[in-house]
Protein backbone atom coordinates (compact mmCIF):
# COMPACT_ATOMS: atom_id res chain seq x y z
CA UNK A 1 0.00 0.00 0.00
CA UNK A 2 1.51 3.35 -0.97
CA UNK A 3 1.62 5.65 1.78
CA UNK A 4 -0.14 8.87 1.23
CA UNK A 5 1.49 12.03 -0.07
CA UNK A 6 2.24 15.19 2.69
CA UNK A 7 0.46 17.45 -0.27
CA UNK A 8 0.56 20.28 3.03
CA UNK A 9 2.48 21.27 6.26
CA UNK A 10 -0.81 19.98 8.38
CA UNK A 11 1.08 17.55 10.52
CA UNK A 12 4.43 19.33 10.05
CA UNK A 13 5.73 19.15 13.52
CA UNK A 14 9.58 20.78 14.33
CA UNK A 15 11.54 19.91 17.68
CA UNK A 16 12.40 23.48 18.90
CA UNK A 17 16.56 21.47 19.72
CA UNK A 18 16.40 20.90 15.69
CA UNK A 19 16.36 24.83 15.26
CA UNK A 20 18.85 24.87 18.48
CA UNK A 21 19.62 28.31 17.67
CA UNK A 22 16.71 29.83 18.32
CA UNK A 23 14.98 30.70 21.93
CA UNK A 24 11.13 29.45 22.08
CA UNK A 25 9.89 33.15 21.28
CA UNK A 26 12.35 33.38 18.02
CA UNK A 27 10.92 29.96 17.13
CA UNK A 28 7.69 30.58 17.94
CA UNK A 29 7.39 33.45 15.62
CA UNK A 30 9.36 31.84 12.74
CA UNK A 31 7.41 28.36 12.37
CA UNK A 32 4.41 30.60 12.36
CA UNK A 33 5.33 32.45 9.71
CA UNK A 34 6.78 29.34 7.76
CA UNK A 35 3.43 27.27 8.70
CA UNK A 36 4.65 25.27 10.77
CA UNK A 37 1.67 23.84 12.81
CA UNK A 38 3.13 21.35 15.38
CA UNK A 39 6.55 21.93 17.81
CA UNK A 40 8.14 19.60 20.92
CA UNK A 41 9.39 21.33 23.35
CA UNK A 42 12.79 20.44 24.73
CA UNK A 43 13.13 21.48 28.32
CA UNK A 44 16.01 23.61 27.83
CA UNK A 45 13.91 26.04 25.96
CA UNK A 46 11.37 26.60 28.95
CA UNK A 47 14.51 27.30 31.69
CA UNK A 48 14.02 30.96 33.26
CA UNK A 49 10.45 31.05 31.04
CA UNK A 50 6.73 31.81 32.57
CA UNK A 51 5.89 27.96 31.62
CA UNK A 52 2.15 28.85 30.98
CA UNK A 53 2.74 31.93 29.12
CA UNK A 54 4.99 30.00 26.57
CA UNK A 55 2.54 27.39 26.05
CA UNK A 56 -0.35 30.25 25.75
CA UNK A 57 2.11 32.57 22.63
CA UNK A 58 2.52 28.91 21.01
CA UNK A 59 -1.33 28.21 20.62
CA UNK A 60 -1.96 32.01 19.84
CA UNK A 61 0.25 31.70 17.11
CA UNK A 62 -1.46 28.52 15.58
CA UNK A 63 0.59 26.02 16.82
CA UNK A 64 -0.10 22.97 18.74
CA UNK A 65 2.51 21.52 21.39
CA UNK A 66 3.28 17.75 20.61
CA UNK A 67 4.96 16.97 23.60
CA UNK A 68 7.47 18.40 25.93
CA UNK A 69 11.19 16.17 25.78
CA UNK A 70 12.35 14.82 27.41
CA UNK A 71 12.04 12.48 30.87
CA UNK A 72 13.27 9.46 31.06
CA UNK A 73 17.03 8.53 32.54
CA UNK A 74 16.03 6.22 35.03
CA UNK A 75 18.48 3.69 35.55
CA UNK A 76 21.18 4.72 38.36
CA UNK A 77 23.64 3.04 40.27
CA UNK A 78 22.30 3.71 43.91
CA UNK A 79 18.56 4.39 45.23
CA UNK A 80 19.15 8.46 45.77
CA UNK A 81 20.31 8.20 42.32
CA UNK A 82 17.00 6.79 41.30
CA UNK A 83 14.69 8.98 43.85
CA UNK A 84 16.16 11.59 41.83
CA UNK A 85 15.37 11.06 38.63
CA UNK A 86 11.91 9.88 39.65
CA UNK A 87 11.67 13.58 41.30
CA UNK A 88 12.54 15.46 37.90
CA UNK A 89 10.42 13.08 35.81
CA UNK A 90 7.99 14.59 38.07
CA UNK A 91 9.18 17.95 37.61
CA UNK A 92 8.68 17.23 34.02
CA UNK A 93 5.31 16.09 34.16
CA UNK A 94 3.94 19.63 36.30
CA UNK A 95 6.16 21.80 33.33
CA UNK A 96 4.05 19.40 30.79
CA UNK A 97 0.72 20.18 32.33
CA UNK A 98 2.00 23.62 32.61
CA UNK A 99 2.88 24.06 29.56
CA UNK A 100 -0.35 22.06 28.11
CA UNK A 101 1.94 19.61 26.15
CA UNK A 102 -0.05 16.04 26.17
CA UNK A 103 3.09 14.18 26.19
CA UNK A 104 6.40 13.55 27.70
CA UNK A 105 8.90 11.92 25.57
CA UNK A 106 11.25 9.39 27.52
CA UNK A 107 14.66 8.54 26.60
CA UNK A 108 14.54 5.52 29.20
CA UNK A 109 18.30 5.96 30.63
CA UNK A 110 21.26 3.39 31.10
CA UNK A 111 24.35 3.83 33.50
CA UNK A 112 27.97 2.51 31.99
CA UNK A 113 28.69 -0.67 33.08
CA UNK A 114 25.71 -1.91 34.77
CA UNK A 115 23.85 -4.76 33.15
CA UNK A 116 21.02 -3.77 30.79
CA UNK A 117 18.41 -6.02 32.54
CA UNK A 118 19.01 -4.17 35.81
CA UNK A 119 19.03 -0.89 33.83
CA UNK A 120 15.62 -1.99 31.73
CA UNK A 121 14.06 -3.72 35.64
CA UNK A 122 14.98 0.58 37.18
CA UNK A 123 13.39 1.80 33.89
CA UNK A 124 10.42 -0.15 34.63
CA UNK A 125 10.14 0.99 38.18
CA UNK A 126 10.69 4.18 37.85
CA UNK A 127 7.82 4.81 34.96
CA UNK A 128 5.50 3.01 36.91
CA UNK A 129 6.69 5.30 40.46
CA UNK A 130 5.30 8.45 38.09
CA UNK A 131 2.52 6.83 36.06
CA UNK A 132 -0.32 8.18 39.52
CA UNK A 133 0.54 11.88 39.04
CA UNK A 134 0.55 11.23 34.85
CA UNK A 135 -2.78 10.48 35.28
CA UNK A 136 -3.51 13.71 37.47
CA UNK A 137 -2.13 15.90 34.83
CA UNK A 138 -3.43 14.04 31.48
CA UNK A 139 0.03 13.47 30.35
CA UNK A 140 1.08 10.32 28.37
CA UNK A 141 4.41 8.69 28.27
CA UNK A 142 5.92 7.84 25.25
CA UNK A 143 8.96 5.48 25.47
CA UNK A 144 11.22 6.01 22.86
CA UNK A 145 13.59 2.86 21.94
CA UNK A 146 17.08 4.32 21.57
CA UNK A 147 19.79 2.98 18.72
CA UNK A 148 21.82 0.24 19.97
CA UNK A 149 24.82 2.37 19.82
CA UNK A 150 23.20 4.34 22.92
CA UNK A 151 23.03 1.39 25.21
CA UNK A 152 25.72 2.36 27.51
CA UNK A 153 24.87 5.51 28.90
CA UNK A 154 21.38 6.89 27.08
CA UNK A 155 18.95 4.02 26.96
CA UNK A 156 18.77 0.17 27.90
CA UNK A 157 15.45 0.31 25.58
CA UNK A 158 16.74 -0.32 21.94
CA UNK A 159 14.13 -1.80 20.13
CA UNK A 160 10.68 -1.20 19.47
CA UNK A 161 10.18 -5.17 20.85
CA UNK A 162 11.38 -4.13 24.38
CA UNK A 163 9.36 -1.07 24.15
CA UNK A 164 6.11 -2.86 23.62
CA UNK A 165 7.28 -5.25 26.05
CA UNK A 166 7.69 -3.01 28.72
CA UNK A 167 4.37 -1.22 27.81
CA UNK A 168 2.64 -4.42 28.51
CA UNK A 169 4.12 -5.34 31.17
CA UNK A 170 3.24 -1.80 32.95
CA UNK A 171 -0.42 -2.04 30.62
CA UNK A 172 -1.46 1.65 31.35
CA UNK A 173 -3.36 3.66 28.86
CA UNK A 174 -0.83 6.11 29.58
CA UNK A 175 2.00 4.82 28.45
CA UNK A 176 2.98 3.76 24.83
CA UNK A 177 5.98 4.45 22.16
CA UNK A 178 7.33 7.04 20.06
CA UNK A 179 8.83 5.54 16.75
CA UNK A 180 12.02 7.70 16.05
CA UNK A 181 13.24 6.80 12.54
CA UNK A 182 17.33 7.36 13.23
CA UNK A 183 16.70 4.43 15.95
CA UNK A 184 14.88 2.02 14.76
CA UNK A 185 15.04 1.58 10.95
CA UNK A 186 17.67 -1.21 11.00
CA UNK A 187 15.60 -3.24 13.11
CA UNK A 188 14.56 -6.74 11.16
CA UNK A 189 11.71 -6.92 13.52
CA UNK A 190 10.26 -3.50 12.65
CA UNK A 191 7.39 -3.81 10.17
CA UNK A 192 5.92 -6.59 12.82
CA UNK A 193 6.53 -4.40 16.24
CA UNK A 194 4.79 -1.45 14.41
CA UNK A 195 1.75 -3.91 14.00
CA UNK A 196 2.44 -5.14 17.71
CA UNK A 197 2.10 -1.16 18.73
CA UNK A 198 -0.92 -0.52 16.35
CA UNK A 199 -2.73 -3.09 18.01
CA UNK A 200 -2.33 -2.28 21.23
CA UNK A 201 -2.98 1.17 20.53
CA UNK A 202 0.07 2.83 21.91
CA UNK A 203 1.67 4.25 19.00
CA UNK A 204 1.95 8.04 20.59
CA UNK A 205 4.39 9.61 18.08
CA UNK A 206 6.19 9.70 14.79
CA UNK A 207 10.22 11.03 14.24
CA UNK A 208 11.78 11.45 11.36
CA UNK A 209 15.22 12.05 10.21
CA UNK A 210 17.73 10.55 8.10
CA UNK A 211 21.02 8.43 8.91
CA UNK A 212 23.77 9.82 6.95
CA UNK A 213 26.64 7.95 5.10
CA UNK A 214 29.15 8.39 6.54
CA UNK A 215 28.04 9.22 9.98
CA UNK A 216 30.60 11.42 11.46
CA UNK A 217 29.21 12.36 14.75
CA UNK A 218 27.40 9.54 17.40
CA UNK A 219 25.06 12.60 18.29
CA UNK A 220 25.34 15.59 15.89
CA UNK A 221 25.25 14.20 12.45
CA UNK A 222 21.81 13.56 11.13
CA UNK A 223 20.57 14.12 8.21
CA UNK A 224 17.40 15.54 6.76
CA UNK A 225 15.30 12.98 5.32
CA UNK A 226 15.59 12.24 2.12
CA UNK A 227 19.96 12.49 2.90
CA UNK A 228 20.21 9.10 4.64
CA UNK A 229 19.35 5.46 4.15
CA UNK A 230 16.45 5.43 5.52
CA UNK A 231 13.39 4.95 4.07
CA UNK A 232 11.14 7.25 5.65
CA UNK A 233 7.71 6.91 3.56
CA UNK A 234 7.87 3.21 4.50
CA UNK A 235 8.14 3.19 8.13
CA UNK A 236 5.26 6.42 8.03
CA UNK A 237 3.24 4.09 6.20
CA UNK A 238 3.60 1.42 8.34
CA UNK A 239 3.06 3.57 11.31
CA UNK A 240 -0.04 5.27 9.60
CA UNK A 241 -1.78 1.60 8.46
CA UNK A 242 -1.03 0.89 12.47
CA UNK A 243 -3.88 3.67 12.85
CA UNK A 244 -1.40 6.63 13.60
CA UNK A 245 -2.51 9.97 11.93
CA UNK A 246 -0.56 12.46 14.40
CA UNK A 247 1.84 15.48 13.65
CA UNK A 248 5.30 13.78 11.59
CA UNK A 249 8.12 15.11 14.24
CA UNK A 250 11.50 16.31 12.62
CA UNK A 251 14.15 16.16 15.39
CA UNK A 252 17.79 16.44 13.55
CA UNK A 253 20.67 16.80 15.87
CA UNK A 254 23.15 18.49 13.38
CA UNK A 255 26.34 20.84 13.79
CA UNK A 256 26.52 21.57 9.97
CA UNK A 257 22.52 22.57 9.85
CA UNK A 258 22.91 24.49 13.35
CA UNK A 259 25.69 26.74 12.21
CA UNK A 260 23.21 27.86 9.10
CA UNK A 261 21.07 30.37 9.38
CA UNK A 262 18.03 29.05 10.74
CA UNK A 263 15.54 30.19 8.14
CA UNK A 264 16.96 29.14 5.48
CA UNK A 265 17.77 25.63 6.98
CA UNK A 266 13.45 25.31 8.11
CA UNK A 267 12.98 26.31 4.53
CA UNK A 268 15.06 22.90 3.99
CA UNK A 269 13.44 21.08 6.08
CA UNK A 270 10.40 22.35 4.52
CA UNK A 271 11.68 20.55 0.87
CA UNK A 272 12.68 17.64 2.58
CA UNK A 273 9.60 17.01 4.53
CA UNK A 274 7.46 17.47 1.30
CA UNK A 275 9.50 15.30 -0.96
CA UNK A 276 11.21 12.84 1.14
CA UNK A 277 9.01 12.07 4.10
CA UNK B 1 28.03 -20.34 36.40
CA UNK B 2 31.44 -18.25 36.81
CA UNK B 3 33.27 -18.23 33.70
CA UNK B 4 36.67 -20.26 33.98
CA UNK B 5 39.71 -18.10 34.52
CA UNK B 6 42.16 -16.93 31.88
CA UNK B 7 45.45 -18.44 33.44
CA UNK B 8 47.74 -18.70 30.90
CA UNK B 9 48.19 -16.90 27.07
CA UNK B 10 47.56 -20.41 25.33
CA UNK B 11 43.87 -18.86 23.85
CA UNK B 12 45.17 -15.24 22.86
CA UNK B 13 44.72 -14.69 19.81
CA UNK B 14 45.69 -11.27 18.58
CA UNK B 15 44.56 -9.90 15.38
CA UNK B 16 46.88 -7.88 12.71
CA UNK B 17 45.20 -4.85 12.94
CA UNK B 18 44.81 -4.80 16.73
CA UNK B 19 48.78 -3.94 16.26
CA UNK B 20 48.41 -1.79 13.02
CA UNK B 21 51.58 -0.61 12.82
CA UNK B 22 53.49 -3.94 12.81
CA UNK B 23 53.92 -5.71 9.67
CA UNK B 24 53.29 -9.80 9.48
CA UNK B 25 56.66 -10.24 9.98
CA UNK B 26 57.23 -7.77 13.08
CA UNK B 27 53.90 -8.95 13.77
CA UNK B 28 55.16 -12.72 13.75
CA UNK B 29 58.49 -12.31 16.09
CA UNK B 30 56.34 -9.77 18.47
CA UNK B 31 53.81 -12.42 19.38
CA UNK B 32 56.09 -14.85 19.19
CA UNK B 33 58.14 -13.32 21.61
CA UNK B 34 55.13 -12.29 23.89
CA UNK B 35 53.82 -15.65 23.81
CA UNK B 36 50.68 -15.24 21.76
CA UNK B 37 49.88 -18.11 20.13
CA UNK B 38 47.19 -17.79 17.95
CA UNK B 39 46.79 -14.85 15.05
CA UNK B 40 44.18 -13.31 12.99
CA UNK B 41 45.45 -12.15 9.55
CA UNK B 42 43.63 -9.37 7.81
CA UNK B 43 44.12 -9.43 4.17
CA UNK B 44 46.29 -6.26 3.77
CA UNK B 45 49.24 -7.91 5.63
CA UNK B 46 49.49 -10.65 2.82
CA UNK B 47 49.49 -7.87 0.14
CA UNK B 48 52.60 -8.58 -1.79
CA UNK B 49 53.60 -11.19 0.31
CA UNK B 50 54.55 -15.25 -0.68
CA UNK B 51 51.07 -16.38 1.49
CA UNK B 52 52.70 -19.76 1.65
CA UNK B 53 55.67 -18.67 2.89
CA UNK B 54 53.82 -16.21 6.05
CA UNK B 55 51.67 -19.06 7.02
CA UNK B 56 55.20 -21.57 7.44
CA UNK B 57 56.73 -18.19 9.44
CA UNK B 58 54.13 -18.18 11.96
CA UNK B 59 53.42 -21.81 12.31
CA UNK B 60 57.31 -21.88 13.05
CA UNK B 61 56.85 -19.58 15.55
CA UNK B 62 54.72 -21.59 17.01
CA UNK B 63 51.58 -19.56 16.35
CA UNK B 64 48.35 -21.00 15.17
CA UNK B 65 46.20 -19.11 12.61
CA UNK B 66 43.22 -18.99 13.83
CA UNK B 67 41.51 -16.91 10.72
CA UNK B 68 41.46 -15.16 7.72
CA UNK B 69 40.04 -11.70 7.68
CA UNK B 70 37.77 -10.62 5.59
CA UNK B 71 35.52 -11.89 3.76
CA UNK B 72 31.94 -10.63 2.65
CA UNK B 73 30.75 -7.07 1.44
CA UNK B 74 27.98 -9.06 -1.09
CA UNK B 75 25.41 -6.43 -1.67
CA UNK B 76 26.02 -4.92 -4.60
CA UNK B 77 23.42 -2.42 -6.85
CA UNK B 78 24.16 -4.73 -9.82
CA UNK B 79 24.57 -7.73 -10.88
CA UNK B 80 28.18 -6.92 -12.37
CA UNK B 81 28.82 -5.91 -8.83
CA UNK B 82 27.99 -8.89 -6.91
CA UNK B 83 30.16 -10.82 -9.03
CA UNK B 84 32.81 -8.89 -8.25
CA UNK B 85 31.97 -9.56 -5.27
CA UNK B 86 31.92 -13.34 -5.33
CA UNK B 87 35.11 -13.36 -7.20
CA UNK B 88 36.94 -11.79 -4.39
CA UNK B 89 35.87 -14.24 -1.66
CA UNK B 90 36.78 -17.04 -4.01
CA UNK B 91 40.25 -14.81 -4.17
CA UNK B 92 39.81 -15.01 -0.03
CA UNK B 93 39.48 -18.65 0.11
CA UNK B 94 42.63 -19.24 -2.26
CA UNK B 95 44.65 -17.10 0.16
CA UNK B 96 43.15 -18.52 3.38
CA UNK B 97 43.99 -22.11 1.89
CA UNK B 98 47.71 -20.68 0.89
CA UNK B 99 48.15 -19.46 4.15
CA UNK B 100 46.52 -22.47 5.76
CA UNK B 101 43.54 -20.30 7.83
CA UNK B 102 40.65 -22.93 8.63
CA UNK B 103 38.32 -20.07 8.90
CA UNK B 104 37.34 -16.70 7.08
CA UNK B 105 35.66 -14.05 8.77
CA UNK B 106 32.35 -12.62 6.64
CA UNK B 107 31.16 -9.15 7.30
CA UNK B 108 28.42 -9.52 4.86
CA UNK B 109 28.23 -5.88 3.69
CA UNK B 110 25.31 -3.79 3.03
CA UNK B 111 24.32 -0.70 0.33
CA UNK B 112 23.31 2.79 1.30
CA UNK B 113 19.20 3.15 0.64
CA UNK B 114 19.02 -0.41 -0.72
CA UNK B 115 16.37 -2.33 1.28
CA UNK B 116 18.43 -3.98 4.23
CA UNK B 117 15.66 -7.16 3.06
CA UNK B 118 17.54 -7.36 -0.52
CA UNK B 119 21.09 -6.72 0.92
CA UNK B 120 20.24 -9.63 3.17
CA UNK B 121 19.01 -11.78 0.48
CA UNK B 122 22.18 -10.89 -1.39
CA UNK B 123 24.77 -11.90 1.11
CA UNK B 124 22.82 -15.35 1.61
CA UNK B 125 23.15 -15.93 -2.22
CA UNK B 126 27.01 -14.83 -2.14
CA UNK B 127 27.25 -17.38 0.60
CA UNK B 128 25.76 -19.84 -1.19
CA UNK B 129 27.67 -19.29 -4.68
CA UNK B 130 31.45 -19.67 -2.39
CA UNK B 131 30.53 -22.97 -0.66
CA UNK B 132 31.17 -25.23 -3.16
CA UNK B 133 34.75 -23.47 -3.68
CA UNK B 134 35.37 -23.32 0.84
CA UNK B 135 34.38 -27.36 0.68
CA UNK B 136 37.51 -27.96 -1.52
CA UNK B 137 39.64 -25.26 0.02
CA UNK B 138 38.20 -26.87 3.49
CA UNK B 139 38.15 -23.34 4.70
CA UNK B 140 35.02 -22.59 6.98
CA UNK B 141 32.69 -19.47 6.74
CA UNK B 142 31.81 -17.19 10.29
CA UNK B 143 29.16 -14.93 9.41
CA UNK B 144 29.58 -11.85 12.17
CA UNK B 145 26.82 -9.88 12.94
CA UNK B 146 27.61 -6.01 12.95
CA UNK B 147 26.58 -3.48 15.68
CA UNK B 148 23.08 -2.10 13.87
CA UNK B 149 25.44 1.59 13.89
CA UNK B 150 27.02 0.22 10.76
CA UNK B 151 23.71 -1.46 8.88
CA UNK B 152 24.15 1.67 6.12
CA UNK B 153 26.86 0.50 4.69
CA UNK B 154 28.87 -2.41 6.45
CA UNK B 155 26.79 -4.79 6.87
CA UNK B 156 22.90 -5.78 7.07
CA UNK B 157 23.21 -9.00 9.36
CA UNK B 158 22.83 -6.80 12.43
CA UNK B 159 21.94 -9.48 15.34
CA UNK B 160 22.85 -13.22 16.51
CA UNK B 161 19.36 -13.99 15.86
CA UNK B 162 19.65 -13.15 11.88
CA UNK B 163 22.96 -14.85 11.50
CA UNK B 164 21.33 -17.87 13.43
CA UNK B 165 18.78 -17.61 10.67
CA UNK B 166 20.76 -17.01 7.66
CA UNK B 167 22.80 -20.21 8.88
CA UNK B 168 19.54 -22.24 9.27
CA UNK B 169 18.69 -21.45 5.64
CA UNK B 170 21.81 -21.93 4.11
CA UNK B 171 22.11 -25.41 6.00
CA UNK B 172 26.10 -26.25 5.96
CA UNK B 173 28.55 -27.41 7.98
CA UNK B 174 30.40 -24.76 6.92
CA UNK B 175 29.08 -21.69 7.64
CA UNK B 176 28.48 -20.71 11.33
CA UNK B 177 28.69 -17.14 13.23
CA UNK B 178 31.60 -15.18 15.05
CA UNK B 179 30.41 -13.38 18.41
CA UNK B 180 32.21 -10.25 18.41
CA UNK B 181 31.42 -8.73 21.77
CA UNK B 182 31.31 -5.30 20.49
CA UNK B 183 28.72 -5.85 18.40
CA UNK B 184 26.75 -8.13 20.02
CA UNK B 185 26.45 -7.16 24.03
CA UNK B 186 23.45 -4.81 23.98
CA UNK B 187 20.93 -7.42 22.41
CA UNK B 188 18.44 -8.97 24.83
CA UNK B 189 18.62 -12.14 23.28
CA UNK B 190 21.90 -12.39 23.36
CA UNK B 191 22.15 -15.43 26.01
CA UNK B 192 19.23 -17.46 23.98
CA UNK B 193 21.10 -17.03 20.59
CA UNK B 194 24.55 -17.84 21.67
CA UNK B 195 22.30 -21.20 23.46
CA UNK B 196 20.66 -21.59 20.25
CA UNK B 197 24.20 -21.23 18.30
CA UNK B 198 25.74 -23.58 20.56
CA UNK B 199 23.15 -26.17 20.21
CA UNK B 200 23.77 -26.30 16.30
CA UNK B 201 27.43 -26.17 16.96
CA UNK B 202 28.26 -23.27 14.72
CA UNK B 203 30.38 -20.62 17.45
CA UNK B 204 33.48 -20.92 15.29
CA UNK B 205 34.98 -17.93 16.95
CA UNK B 206 35.10 -15.31 19.63
CA UNK B 207 36.32 -11.99 19.34
CA UNK B 208 36.83 -9.39 22.34
CA UNK B 209 37.60 -5.60 23.05
CA UNK B 210 35.16 -3.02 24.82
CA UNK B 211 32.63 -0.36 24.22
CA UNK B 212 34.14 2.86 25.57
CA UNK B 213 31.97 5.98 27.06
CA UNK B 214 31.82 8.34 25.56
CA UNK B 215 32.54 6.42 22.19
CA UNK B 216 34.37 9.06 20.30
CA UNK B 217 34.92 7.50 17.11
CA UNK B 218 32.43 5.24 15.19
CA UNK B 219 34.77 3.11 13.70
CA UNK B 220 38.39 3.52 15.43
CA UNK B 221 37.38 4.04 18.88
CA UNK B 222 37.04 0.71 20.57
CA UNK B 223 38.84 -0.15 24.29
CA UNK B 224 40.85 -3.01 25.80
CA UNK B 225 38.88 -5.13 28.06
CA UNK B 226 37.87 -3.74 31.23
CA UNK B 227 38.01 -0.31 29.52
CA UNK B 228 34.49 0.21 28.72
CA UNK B 229 30.59 -1.12 29.88
CA UNK B 230 30.73 -4.55 28.17
CA UNK B 231 30.34 -7.89 31.11
CA UNK B 232 33.42 -9.81 28.88
CA UNK B 233 33.71 -12.67 30.72
CA UNK B 234 29.76 -13.33 31.30
CA UNK B 235 29.75 -13.40 27.05
CA UNK B 236 32.78 -15.40 27.06
CA UNK B 237 30.91 -17.84 29.60
CA UNK B 238 28.04 -17.56 27.82
CA UNK B 239 30.01 -19.34 24.62
CA UNK B 240 32.26 -21.78 26.50
CA UNK B 241 29.00 -23.22 28.18
CA UNK B 242 27.67 -23.61 24.43
CA UNK B 243 30.85 -25.56 23.60
CA UNK B 244 33.21 -23.13 22.12
CA UNK B 245 36.90 -23.71 23.40
CA UNK B 246 38.58 -21.94 20.97
CA UNK B 247 40.77 -18.53 20.89
CA UNK B 248 39.68 -15.45 22.51
CA UNK B 249 40.87 -12.31 19.77
CA UNK B 250 41.61 -9.46 20.40
CA UNK B 251 40.06 -7.21 17.97
CA UNK B 252 40.83 -3.70 19.03
CA UNK B 253 40.51 -0.74 15.98
CA UNK B 254 42.10 2.45 18.05
CA UNK B 255 43.52 5.55 16.62
CA UNK B 256 44.90 6.08 20.25
CA UNK B 257 46.48 2.19 20.57
CA UNK B 258 47.79 2.54 17.27
CA UNK B 259 49.38 5.56 18.12
CA UNK B 260 51.28 4.22 21.11
CA UNK B 261 55.09 1.85 21.32
CA UNK B 262 53.45 -1.64 19.79
CA UNK B 263 55.52 -3.44 22.51
CA UNK B 264 53.64 -1.91 25.23
CA UNK B 265 50.28 -1.97 23.96
CA UNK B 266 50.62 -5.76 23.52
CA UNK B 267 51.28 -5.77 27.43
CA UNK B 268 48.34 -4.19 27.63
CA UNK B 269 46.42 -6.27 25.86
CA UNK B 270 48.04 -9.17 27.94
CA UNK B 271 46.81 -7.63 31.28
CA UNK B 272 43.32 -6.88 29.69
CA UNK B 273 43.12 -10.34 28.77
CA UNK B 274 44.36 -12.32 31.69
CA UNK B 275 42.23 -9.70 34.13
CA UNK B 276 39.15 -8.63 32.45
CA UNK B 277 38.40 -11.35 29.74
Amino acid sequence: MPVRPLTDFSRLCVHTITTKPWSIEEATDAYAAAGVRGVTVWRQWLEGRDIGKVGRSLRAAGIEIVSLCRGGFFPAPDAAGRRRAIDDNLRALDEAQALGAPLIVLVCGAVPGQPLAESRRQISDGIAAVLDRAGEANVRLGIEPLHPMYADSRSAVNTLRQANDLCDQLDSPLVGVIVDVYHVWWDPDLESEIRRCGQAGRIFAFHACDWRTPTEDMLNDRGLMGEGCIDVPQIRGWVEQNGFDGFVEVEVFSNRYWAMEQGEFLQKIKDAYSKHT
